[in-house]
């Protein structure tokens, strides 16, 4: 069982999406990463900042869920950072109707001693200096660096994103990103540009369409299962990156046919998080369901074929 | 071995990509899924009509691979179909710039008596009413119709398709004309009004982002091979729709587990086609080269994994 730490927001959030729309409710990169690798019972950490109007209820629910959270920072005279969105009807695209960086602003990340040693880090969409910073202060290089990056730091800060990810193992963005980061179109070709970046492993989070893996030549596919409903695909990948970390950390299995399971687990958790509003399904998860799901996700891909040469 | 028979197209194409254009070449939905069936080595015959512009060094090609071109009319004083279009930069979406109808303005199929008891039927994208025309000269019920269709029959022909697809096992589309046909814009919920109009088996293609196949609420995925580049998608669909229906007259197994492999089988030819202008790639395919892309495909999306309930 490897350590997990996790750098990324923790958040208020507020939704709208055809179904409905919420108030401020609990988000945030670093929520949703350690909810979802909280279901591997690996020891966790969360590295983030909030504001005096933090409920201290939301802290402890992460504490339940045997999260350590000495390394959120609470900034008394601050506000939490606020992100607003709304979806379209596709639930493809959306819109962002407020950012209020708040205690973000001057966010200096602190590892907690504890974490210090960590063998499995997950850098959740932050400036990359931020990411840097977290890095910086481990006292041993760990065995995975996991980062997850969006476009906005590609348009802002290029060089430091590209600083940064010469230390990481394994990426994980969306298809839209690996063509602005690599300038490719084909994700075949982006892979290998953006692996002569740094990662070893990366991954395109292509939403509905599912998740590629490529490493050395390599290629897995898994897909997303084909729902009815999507209600709310907040958060769906920071689901999937906290799934397919976890996962690595209860395993402590680097390989790539194990990283072929990482992203089957990724890709199930993200399932269930865009069934309800923000983080409301994946508080409430039960093991049973996820190895139920985890069965349909065999047989919507899994077949029995020989090959003759 | 079942017998195939094939209703569609025979035409001239003229294709515009970024990486070139072709004169007029051979082309036409026909055309395509019979060079694909062939590699079953399946008895086919391909119902169609050509002008006689139409060389006899193609149809010649088509005999050549075992398809019996007896219901291919030639229309001496006629044209063949002709057709031409142009890519766009991300190759998803495609402008036309020509059809000429030409002799399918007043096309009557005709099928010959050899395969008017073919076991399988596969419907080609084609007006409603000439794919029931092929139906109505059947002198016994298929084993397995299989329809495609595209948005432009939906628009100016829906109460004639509708009544075809009474009578259709498979139907394959794409997955806006899914959404067309259902008026849902989930593919799950559109396959589930879809079936209900006739189709037991729906096959969603969704181009690069692979194919779904749902059947009495069950669900199989098939990728598409992620490819450096695509050269030329003309012809894509088709050649899957052949593979499928190809694979199902060699191995004479309709159930579900079996479509599965027809689908994989189907999204392994279209994986060749895109990689040459018009039908040059399908043309030359060898048997070594179907398998060995075969394997791929396993490596692409088959895993081991344990699940504990």
């Amino acid at each position: 069982m490897s350590k997990l730490l996790i750098l990324g927001t923790v958040a208020f959030d507020a939704i709208q999406t055809p179904f409905g729309s919420t108030d401020k409710i609990l988000g945030g990169a670093a929520t949703y990463i350690g909810l979802s690798a909280a279901y591997f019972n690996v020891p966790s950490g969360i590295v983030s900042v909030v504001g005096g109007d933090f409920p201290a209820a939301y802290l402890q629910m992460l504490q339940d869920k045997n999260i350590d959270v000495s390394g959120i920072e609470v900034v008394k005279e601050g506000k939490t950072f606020f992100w607003s969105g709304k979806y379209h009807n596709d639930m493809n695209s959306r819109d962002t109707l407020v950012t209020e960086l708040n205690v973000l602003e001057n966010f200096s990340p602190r590892v907690p001693m504890d974490f210090q040693d960590s063998e499995i880090v997950l850098l959740g969409n932050l400036h990359p200096l931020v990411q840097n910073a977290v890095l910086e202060q481990m006292t041993q290089v760990p065995k995975l660096v996991v980062l997850d990056t969006m476009n906005f730091w590609m348009d802002i800060a290029l060089g430091d994103l590209k600083e940064v990810l010469k230390k990481v193992d394994v990426i994980t963005i969306n298809d839209e990103e690996a063509r602005q980061l690599s300038g490719a179109y084909s994700l075949v070709v982006a892979a290998k540009i953006i692996h002569e970046m740094g990662p070893k492993y990366v991954v395109i989070k292509k939403g509905e369409h599912g998740a590629l893996l490529f490493h050395n030549g390599q290629v897995f596919f898994a897909p997303a299962l084909p729902l009815e409903e999507v209600f709310d695909p907040t958060g769906a990948g920071d689901t999937f990156a906290g799934g397919f970390a976890g996962y690595l950390a209860k395993t402590e299995d680097i390989t790539f046919e194990n990283m072929k399971n990482a992203v089957i687990h990724g890709s199930n958790l993200a399932s269930f998080c865009v069934e309800k509003f923000g983080t409301e399904r994946m508080v409430a998860l039960t093991d049973k369901e996820i190895s139920q799901r985890l069965l349909q996700f065999k047989e919507l891909t899994q077949y029995e074929m020989s090959i003759s040469n």
